[in-house]
Parts: C-alpha cells; structure tokens; sequence
C-alpha cells in the first residue's frame, strides 16, 4: 500500500520565539535550524525578516539545511499599497529563504476590528503578495488566521481568502486557529468543508494549546484531509503554545492509524533522537524540560504503583502505548512507598548494580528503602543516594573520607559604612586517611558555605570532584508541626553533562542539606572511580 | 432547555498521588479535598485505604466535605477468594468514604498476563466485590482498567466486565484508557456502542496523556454519551498525567457548545477559583507552576507581539478565546501596566485595605509590586506579605521594634558520649522603643532557632504575638546558577486559627526566612490591633 505524503512544518523559531521568557539569539537559531533540518521536518521556519534585527540577519544568509526548506514568515501587503511599493514586502523578498509564508486575516471581523480595511481590499492583498513571491522564484504558503472562527462567523469570507491564496498559486494554504479556543470536531468538520474547494495535499493545520487539544485538532485535521502539519518543538509559542510535534512525530510514526497511511520524514532512526532533540531546546533554552512530556519527558514511561511495576516486569506492554525506546525514552521502575521487592530489582538493574537474588542484604535493603521513606526519603527523585544506599547495603561503596566536624554561621549586623549585610562562613573538618583537612569558606548562604568549604580540599580526592557543581536546590518541611522533618534535594551535574539528585532528611535543614552534598560528592567519586 | 448532570470525579489524591515526585502527607490530603470540594467537584477520591499508611488514617475519619462525595479506592477482590475474606476488600468496606471505586481489569490479555486468571473467574470477582460494596451501603463504580485496549483486542469481554459492573447494581462504569494510547475518534466510536448497552448517565471516562490527548479524549467521550469525567487539577498522574481537569472545567463551562448542553458542580463563581486552585496544589507541592497551562497558566492570556497586543487593545476577543477573568486568570499586554492596577485594586478591596484611587501612592504599590516580583517576591502565594506591603506603601504599618542585629551558628560534632549531634543556636538583637533586648535560644535547625529567640522577648507587644506558631515552610531556588535567589514561603497560625502566609527572598536562605518570619510577626501584631 503506498502511503500519502504527511509534511512537517516546524515554527520552533518564529511562533515558538512568542514564548513568554524566551529569546533566541542568532547563534541558537542556527543551532536548532540544524537541529531541526536532521530530524527531518520538511520546512524550518527561522522567523520574520525585517521585524527585529536577529531576524534580519539570521535571512542575510541561507543556512546550510540538507533536507528541510528554509522558510520565511511575514505580513501580505499593507492595504493600501501596492505590493512593489511595501517596504515589510521587499525585505521578505530579499530575504534567502526557499520559501515564505504570508500571514493574513481570514475573519471578517479581524478585517474590520483590526486591521480597519475592507474584505476586498484584503482579499486583494493576498492575492497581489502571493503573486509577488511566486514570481521571485519562493514557494509560497499562506497562513490563513483566524481561520476557523472566521469560518464559523462568516465561512463564505474565510474560504475566499483561502482559495485566492490557492488560486493565485500558493503551494499550501495553512488554517490557523490563532485564538486555540476551537475543538477537534469543529476543525475535523471545517477542514471537511475546505477540503471540497482545496485539495487536502494543499492544505495545512495551524493549532494553538489554549484548550490542551493543539495535538488533537491537528491529527483531527490530518483525518479530514491536511497535509501539513505546523508546530513547534515541546509545544513553545504564544500563551499556551502551540502544537506540540515532540508529541505528533512519534504518534504520526508509531500509531498504525496514521503510520500505516502516511509517510514523513522524520525516519525511524531520527526518531530515536527526538528526545535528545527536545532537551537540547530546554538547555539551550536554559528551560528545566517538563520530566511529565508525552514520549520525551523523563517520567512518560516510569512506573510508581507497585502493582502496576510487577506487571511491566512480566511483560512491559502491559503499562506502555509504544515502546519508550523508539524515541530514545527509556522505562524506569520507581522505588516509593508503595513499591515492593520488583522495584527494586528493576531499579538495581537499571543501574548496572549487581546483586544475587537469594543474598539476604537484597531483602534487607527493601526493608530499609521502606524505613527511610516512612521518615521522609523521597528515593524516587534522588536517584543517586538510591544507588548509594543500595551500594552500600549490598557491602559495595568505600570510605573516602570521614567529617568529623562542620560549624556555620550567618550573621546579620550592620557593616562599618552603616549597610545591612548578611554574612555566611563556614569550617569544615575532614579525616582522609588519617589526614586532617581543615576549610573554611564564606558563602551567599549557609548551605553555599558548607558546599565550598567541603569540596574545598579532599587530598587526593580532589581530583575526581572538579567538574562537579550544584545546578538545583529544594527543600520541603513534612509533617507539619512538631515533629516536622526537613527534605532536601539536590541535583548536581559534572563536567560530561551528567546530572544526578541527592536526598537528605533531619529536623535540621542545615544536617539535611549536608546530608544531600555529602551524598553528590560521594556519588561523584563512586563514578569517577576514585581509588579506596 | 435543560441540561443534563455532567459528574466530575477527581482523583488528584490518589492517581495524582502516583505523580512521580510527589508525595501527599495526611495535612495535604485534608486540605485538598477540602479544597475540591468548595470548587465543586462531585468526587473526590481520597486514596486507597490499606496500600500504605496516609491513605489508611485518611480514611478512619470521613473529611467533612459539603458537596463532593468521599471515594475510596481499591482492587476487586482476589481470584481465587470469596468477597467475605479478602483482607484488601475488608479494609476497603471498612474505610470511612460514601463511595467505593474499584479497579478491575477489562483486558483479556491483562487478565492473562498480569493477573494469571482466567476472564470467568475476573468477571465473578467484579460481580462480588460490587455486591459486597452495595451491601456494605456504598456508592459503588468499577474502573475498567485498560477498557479500550481491551475493546480493541476482544470486545466481548471488556463489554462482558462492564455489563458485569453494571449488573451488580454499579452506580458508575468507568472506562479506563490505562495505558493513555488511544486517539480520540477510536474513544469516540467505542463509548458509542459500551452506550448501546450501558446507559451513558451511568459511564465515566478515565483518560492519560500518553498522547497528549487525555482533555480532547475526555471531551470525545462525552460526545460519545459518557456523563463523568475522571482527572485531576494540573493534570497530575503517572506517566504524562492524567486528564487535566483545569483544562477540562472551563471548556465545559465556557464553551457553549458543552455549557449550553450540560450542568456541572462548578459554578461561576467558582470557576473564578479555578486558577487559585491550581497555584495552590502547586505551592502545596513545592512545584513550579507550568506557565503556560491552558486557562490558569500565568501565560495563557499574555500578549507579547506587538501587532497581536494593539489589536487586544482595541477589543481583546481579537485574541482571547475566552475571558480571563472567568478563571480567575487576568490578560497581560507586555507594553501596558492597566492589568497590574486593576489587578492591585482587585487585591486591595479582597484584602479590605482602604484607598484612594487618585492617591499617587497606588501607583508608587503598583510599581513595587513589579519590581519585586521581577526580583522573585510570589505575593500570589504569601497574602500577610501582600497586606503589609499594601499597609507599608499607602502609609499605616506602624514601626513596632527594630531588629538591630542576628546571629545563628550551626555546629555539627561528637558530643562526650560520642554521639555525633548537631545543634542551631541563634542570638537576635531588638529594639522596641529605645529598650534593647537581646534573646538566644536553640532550635531543631537555624530558622527554627532564629524564630524562637526572635519571638522569646518582644517586650510590650509580647502578649500579641503569644498564641503564633508556624505551620509550614518551603523554600525553592529561583534562576538557578550564579544568580540564584532563594524563596521563602512560611505559613503561620494563631489561637483563632486563622493562617496567613508570608514571603522572603534573598540569595541568603537565612536571610529570606528571617524575612518571611518578620513578616508573620508584624502582621500579627497588625491583626491583633496592637498599638503602635
């Protein structure tokens, strides 16, 4: 059976650059351009020349894209003007783009609220700047916004507009739900009716999130008969961003419905790095990736409830829609509360720690991990003091070193030119082999200056812990009131990218915060393999 | 016209529980199902009583809720046992819930790899245990675990397993989409021939958001006839979550395509909590709230393009798909301050706090507001911090005590019986009218200390703050990196149990709990009339 073609549009750089807190620099937006053109979408759109000068430069120059067309974004002809006589016209024609993509109203409300023009003079606006673009050699696409609430306001006015994009020879007549407040049956039906004008092989689908269903109005306008799909990498954009393909790649490709009927270009291969793809955005982004992202976040494919662990155990299919491998996700077991010895051997095996099924420290550490979480440990965020604690009680992790005392002290006084200061300073005292290792070191806080002074001189385990920093911080109280306990985490990274948490609980949020760098130093020098 | 009842189930408290990185205490569990039920919801499963301890005590006593009916969750009973001795069903009828939802599979492949028996003797267990619950005098449902991988593979036995339920005089039949695989159009054909058989008042729909698609599955199902609706605030869940019921509330109520047709619990007014809610669960959690969620995202009614922003200016529903006041939410254009000073009015008039509107000091309350939430301040989250800074700026707070300097010293050693202990020991100076008092005291960590001999000795204003304690505290790092702030929020109560919340941030942990402390302290003596 031979599949229809299913293009991939990707907005990442000019919808995406909308996000609240986010600001792509030019050197990022060659980086994800890249990115995106290897993961094999169809069309990269890099932004909106001659709105602001990151863009204009980023369109002074075509990037080097193997397979994906470089695009362009911006505004059909002002009204008024004719299209040889606009400036925002020229600079998207002289930008070095293979393709562009008008914007234009399709709601005649939008026409008369907004932009205060008439319908035919719009109409003529789309027609004269698609023209323009077709003849200066782009392949041209129109995005029809406000299309679906323009439909359902005045459904003659929005399909004219897009059939004069059509007519005049535009390559992809694009239905944007720019508000995102409309439903997947609403776009199914609509598309429906376009489709009866316009073949679906030139139609798109351009769904805004502001009712959680982009994903599902853009697959609903696939089955109506779209062809193309636009959205963004872990659904940036405006408000509530917009589609999310890290969601719709995978659902395109391994859903039989529509793998089955649609070919795309993003290959089996690629898909598998589609995770990667993902969190590279959020750290270049300096964004912390969401760990509950369908396919791609950290936690899609854990396992918490200890019924459900046992099951995935006996045959993985039982919990999992698709295969978390196939977009380089893996399934990861989670020792909580809840959870039982085939957690824990699951979780053993996911660290490459060894262990003998029969040896009485396994049973032992189950009952430990059970012990600690009743009084507050939290194992499931802190993967590395589950692997400390699970080395140690399988008899596995040396004494490196010893403190044998700390002291901390903030003080807030007013300094000798009459200012309010806060001071932090702390002494560390540590037995290395016999060897006593004495640091003192000032700090933003308390917890900044036991981190200094302690990684401050290890002899010669020094070494081993340069690369390491502290990148997170969190503590929660639990049980309220008297007997309140600290939790803190900690989530550490080195000098390969590798990131690991710690945990540490006490009444004292200073001995619990000790605890967790305690934790990450010895976790560093475990697997930097450091000599006993 | 009228409408038909629409149900909402939520289960935040127990499949939000399986969230990882979650962990409800007793407290928190109490305070949300409080707080769903003054939302409106009409369930509010509570936990699973006998899986692990919380949820045990949760359910020896029945939270008193007005509206939403108390649920208890648990397995039908095993194979192989009669419904008279089970430990699991026993516990289960014992807990203190009006109604009891158990969980049974629906799946013939689940049935023969997870739970090794056969479909007669899994039918027979449904068929029993919902006998024993209605006898018991419960509201019974059944959650048909992987209901539409089920259906898919053999659907004669998962419509057996519902009919089964329902037969067995089950209030609810709840079609699960386990695995959260499914597309929305195949729930929309499968509700619609389980309503062929099973009348949909009584079919509910439990979807995840493997796909991204548990909102647009929920919504297809009651298309398709179901008429409950299972999920959770912030879509908490294992995996991806489960169906967002912040999503799925105001579309329900604001889209008039489901409002004109059904009734839900959730009025407008309440409706207006929504966003509340949601930021509360978040806080409660120590999450960072999504930004960019649908309707109660900070984001999700922000402007940032220009073109986009004067349009809103000249009518906001150019592009608002909804308003978003009726959330709770407000619009934000980044080149206007209109939404902050309404915003603050609005605060104010909540707060009680008398002003002027032509009083150039509003203005001056607006403009602090900004600043410090750039700086990371949440006055959101921390109403007491609010209410003084309000009092400050407009001029009322009177200046109580002064205090001059503190010190808090944190030592961690072997005591004479070479224990190793660690003690907090903190000294604060103050100042109240001309008399300097010093006080010491030690405490389980440095903010407990500095609080205790903060609050040991305020000389004539003592008497006010004797009946103060401090309920809760958290703190998160903000901006991680070099210029990371540290954030205090610090909930406190008083003999007339009132709680108030209150708000420190500096790079300084010690310094922004000392903050939020102050805080609580002169909001005390604000509220107790103390004179100045």
């Amino acid at each position: 059976m031979t599949r229809e073609r299913l293009y991939l549009f990707d907005t990442t750089l000019r919808d995406g650059a909308q996000t609240n807190g986010v600001d792509f620099t030019l050197h990022d937006k060659q980086l994800i351009a890249k990115m995106l053109d290897e993961l094999g979408v169809d069309y990269v759109e890099g932004g909106y020349p001659g709105a602001n000068p990151t863009d204009t430069e980023f369109f002074a120059t075509k990037p080097g894209l193997a397979h994906a067309r470089f695009t362009a974004f911006g505004m059909t002809r002002r009204a008024g003007r004719s299209a040889s006589n606009d400036p925002g016209l020229a600079a998207l024609l002289e930008a070095k783009a293979d393709a562009i993509c008008f914007v234009a109203k399709s709601s005649a409300y939008q026409v008369r609220v907004a932009l205060e023009t008439t319908n035919k003079e719009n109409l003529a606006s789309i027609r004269d700047s698609v023209a323009a673009a077709k003849k200066a050699g782009r392949e041209v696409m129109l995005d029809c916004e406000h299309f679906f609430d323009g439909y359902k306001e005045d459904p003659a006015f929005a399909l004219a507009c897009a059939k004069a994009a059509y007519d005049s020879g535009a390559r992809w007549v694009v239905l944007c739900d720019t508000n995102g407040g409309t439903m997947p049956h609403e776009v199914e039906t609509i598309v429906g009716e376009v489709v009866k004008l316009i073949p679906g092989d030139h139609l798109g689908i351009h769904a805004h999130n502001d009712t959680e269903q982009a994903v599902a109005n853009s697959l609903a306008a696939v089955r109506a008969g779209a062809r193309q799909i636009q959205g963004t990498l872990n659904g940036l954009g405006e408000r509530c961003g917009n589609a999310n393909l890290c969601s719709l790649i995978p659902t395109l490709r391994l859903k039989s419905e529509f793998a089955d009927r649609f070919e795309i270009g993003v290959t089996n291969e690629k898909l598998a790095t589609l995770m990667t793809a993902s969190h590279t955005l959020d750290d270049m982004l300096n964004r912390a990736p969401n760990r509950h992202a369908p396919y791609v976040g950290e936690s899609a494919f854990v396992t918490k409830t200890g019924i459900h662990a046992s099951a995935v155990m006996k045959d993985p299919q039982t919990y999992e829609h698709v295969r978390p491998e196939a977009v380089g996700n893996h399934r990861k077991v989670l020792v909580s509360d809840q959870a039982g010895r085939s957690n824990v051997i699951a979780e053993l095996d996911r660290a490459g720690i060894a262990y003998d099924k029969n040896d009485p420290k396994l049973a032992r550490l189950v009952e430990e991990l059970k012990e600690r979480e009743a009084a507050g440990y939290a194992y499931e965020s802190a993967n590395a003091s589950f692997e400390l604690l699970a080395r140690r009680t399988l008899g596995r992790v040396p004494d490196y070193f010893h403190v044998e005392q700390f002291d901390v002290n903030v003080e807030q006084r007013y300094n000798a030119n009459g200012q309010r200061v806060t001071v932090a300073m702390a002494v560390v005292k540590v037995d290395v082999d016999g060897e006593k290792l004495i640091s003192a070191a000032e700090g933003n806080g308390p917890v900044n200056a036991l981190d200094v002074a302690l990684r401050k001189d290890l002899g010669k385990f020094q070494k081993f812990i340069e690369g390491l920093r502290l990148i997170d911080y969190r503590v929660r109280i639990l049980n309220g009131g008297t007997e309140a306990v600290t939790r803190v985490l900690i989530e550490s990274a080195d000098e390969t990218g590798e990131t690991w948490s710690t945990i540490g609980v006490s009444p004292n949020i200073i001995d619990a915060s000790f605890q967790a760098l305690m934790d990450s130093v010895i976790y560093k020098l475990v697997k930097s393999g450091a000599p006993a």
